[in-house]
């Protein structure tokens, strides 16, 4: 370990070298595949989108080939084109998992770069949660020491620290030493890219896929010889202090070992802001109850704190990507349609003559008072009467976690409506859940290809 | 031609659309032949060095495999990763173009990634040439509109830059429009990386080799369909105002089509900082007219700007890195072996005992009335007799470029020091002077493999 007056990358790069799995707390670990399970989920989600088709198209006209598996999809290609594609599908919709600090969904970047490497060599199972969850471990530590100014600037936080994680986590498996360990991280800092601006459009698949591949890279180059500076993140023209204003240092390198922000990283229950989770939990259990049939309401009042309303009061939508940020939208298509899913989000949604004439009747108020991410929901029904549901908590928050149950049914949704052909859910949700225990991490892979003929 | 309240990308995506080979001036057209052998040069000079003898290796066990060529290597690749490879090389001693006002190297993240392309289809060598001469001028007009806040902040700007100029040099040969390349500089704006903490470390090598991969990819992506956001450059969250303070957004388009940044690219004479150039022309006059033999000399001053003091008065350099910078080193080397090649900026040069003895004789003094890129270098003989030599613009400078002769001298002393079984040196050199007369600029490449029995 290194001492006091080392480096932040030194001492990153020697806390990861050192860890060892049986020193890692069991919450942390279980983190781990309950990270794996929903990236499986995302990306099985994600793995038809028309930015993955277009983007393996390429790759595989410019020649790429091999052996490395794509979740739900029967195409082979080669291990840097699998991290790339795996990591894009896995963050398309942005339902992956999210470090509430920072925003940062950091599963993406990391899994399918180790998925990949597990294919070309073996890899234990305990040893690819383990690199999992110190890359985890160090995105997020990373985001935190540019956070906020970072994504406020513009930097698109997943991709540019993601990269960062990655190439430590694939270099833990590759058995590197601390010295190489700082080179992987350097030569991650060469590749650390992704804007906000492209947030919406397909270009944003590039900079998370980048992410994936270029941590890959970086390690397999460190374990090579390549070398990089001795402060990649810390140094003058380093990546903190270039893409930082007046970066934290110490939140890289405070409590490692001890303090988890892995415990942080919250799974989505449902593919939309995480500022309307309450939202939706308050209309689904005011639907559960069957108070307020649709046809019976004659408005919805939503009494939050001002955030919410400051970044979600927008009645006026027009497509499904605009829709994620819209609590009137979310009032609707849930008191309509239920727990929604990806097809709550689409423009069909949205523009449905249905949830447009209930969008209508909603309303944010303001409570100074309220939690950041509780709400009170008061349903008024044209005959008078009001029905008042409060939510504290939201499903899906650091305070109301997703249960194990819930993630594997999220699982299922998410294979069912997006990869139906993939029909092993089923095994690779038991393996994912058992995967300390096997010998072959790439064995995963088989259970994540579709069932063909 | 977008209109005058077009957005930058718009406007600069508009006039590449729209520029016709034939509409270029005369003086631009040969400037990009000039760039493209300069590129090879350099190209030739690195393609052994370690930084690529360990990424190739990476790639080629990830599976890399296909027709693209490599200069001066006999290993086949696929497109991307022969715009890797290529692009690192040809900068991996900066040795190749630079632009005086940004620092950038524009040929190097975008010629690799238009001869990759020309092995992929057939391209006329008048439209390789017209794409590379918009790419180097879109790379160095983006510079400027960041400099100097963007280098002196942390970026390695030939890399963060040249990725935009690659993707619109790749997009014109493929015949995108103006919507298209947009689309282009978005795809390439989720790439743009590279820092200035890497320089003097084989991970610099990944951000120069990445724009030219990733410039080549932005742009197939951009033909197939793969969107990005309408403003990747002046978007407030575009990659100007995120790497730039306060960018000057008009120095992308202001005088497009008649005022050329590509004419002050320039080639460097000397493998080591251009602020040398004039102490090492001063030293070869010296050395040329006999007045001051080596072992006669008591002490060398040298009187120029206050900048060429404080950047270059290193007399206690200690390895050939350093020596690039150092005019102490410049001064002993050149007095002892003549015109410097790679081989002067080694640590072996540098600590040779007879450049060591020498350097100790040479002390630099202010001359505020001294111009920038001049110097005045007066030898005193252990006899006391005084020779003065004064250079006013130093050789590869704007104020006196390399002739096409002295370029084709760099090139072959190049290739004859770096990449001897290349054997067809004058072959190349004759094909890229005649390149726009090419039917098949792909065909270059037959000439820069090495011939193996």
């Amino acid at each position: 370990m290194a001492g006091a007056s080392a480096g932040v990358s030194e001492t990153l790069a020697a806390f990861v070298a050192a860890s060892r799995w049986e020193e890692m707390p069991d919450l942390v670990r279980h983190e781990a595949k309950r990270s794996l399970l929903n990236c499986f989920a995302t990306a099985f989600a994600g793995c038809g989108d028309e930015a993955l088709e277009i983007s393996l198209a390429s790759f595989r006209d410019f020649g790429a080939t091999g052996k490395a598996s794509l979740i739900g999809r029967v195409e082979r290609v080669d291990p840097l084109t699998a991290a790339f594609i795996n990591a894009a599908a896995a963050n398309v919709h942005d339902f992956d998992d999210t470090h509430l600090r920072t925003v940062i969904h950091p599963a993406a970047p990391i899994a399918p770069a180790l998925l990949a490497l597990s294919e070309t060599r073996g890899v234990r199972g305990q040893d690819l949660l383990h690199a999992l969850a110190l890359g985890i471990e160090a995105t997020c530590r990373i985001g935190n020491a540019v956070s906020p100014g970072h994504y406020a600037r513009g930097w698109h936080i997943t991709s540019t620290c993601g990269v960062f994680g990655a190439a430590l986590a694939v270099g833990k498996i590759l058995g590197l030493d601390a010295d190489r360990l700082v080179w992987a991280l350097g030569n991650a800092s060469a590749q650390a890219s992704g804007l906000v601006e492209t947030l919406g459009f397909m270009a944003k698949s590039i900079g998370v896929g980048g992410a994936a591949r270029g941590g890959l890279l970086a390690a397999d180059l460190a374990r090579r010889g390549h070398d990089g500076p001795a402060a990649p993140l810390e140094g003058i023209r380093g990546f903190l202090n270039v893409t930082g204003d007046a970066p934290a240092m110490d939140e890289v390198t405070e409590g490692l070992g001890s303090r988890w922000e892995a415990l942080s990283n919250i799974h989505k229950p449902y593919p939309c802001g995480i500022v309307l989770n309450a939202v939706i939990d308050a209309c689904l259990e005011l639907r559960d109850k069957g108070l307020a049939p649709v046809e019976s309401i004659a408005s919805i009042t939503l009494l939050g704190h001002p955030l919410l309303r400051q970044r979600a009061d927008r009645p006026d939508v027009a497509t499904g990507r605009e829709s994620q940020v819209s609590a009137q939208h979310a009032v609707a298509i849930t008191l309509l349609r239920g727990k929604p899913g990806l097809a709550a989000f689409t423009d069909a949604a949205v523009n449905d003559p249905a949830t447009l004439a209930l969008r209508g009747a909603v309303r944010l108020v303001d409570d100074p008072d309220g939690a950041v991410p509780g709400v009170r929901l008061v349903a008024t029904l044209k005959n008078g009467t009001e029905h008042e549901v409060v939510v504290d908590h939201a499903r899906g928050t650091d305070k109301r976690p997703l249960t194990d149950a819930e993630l594997e049914e999220k699982f299922r949704v998410l294979v069912a409506e997006k990869s139906p052909t993939c029909g092993d859910a089923e095994k690779l949700i038991d393996a994912i859940w058992r995967l300390d225990q096997s010998e072959d991490a790439g064995a995963l892979l088989a259970h994540a290809r579709p069932t063909v003929n």
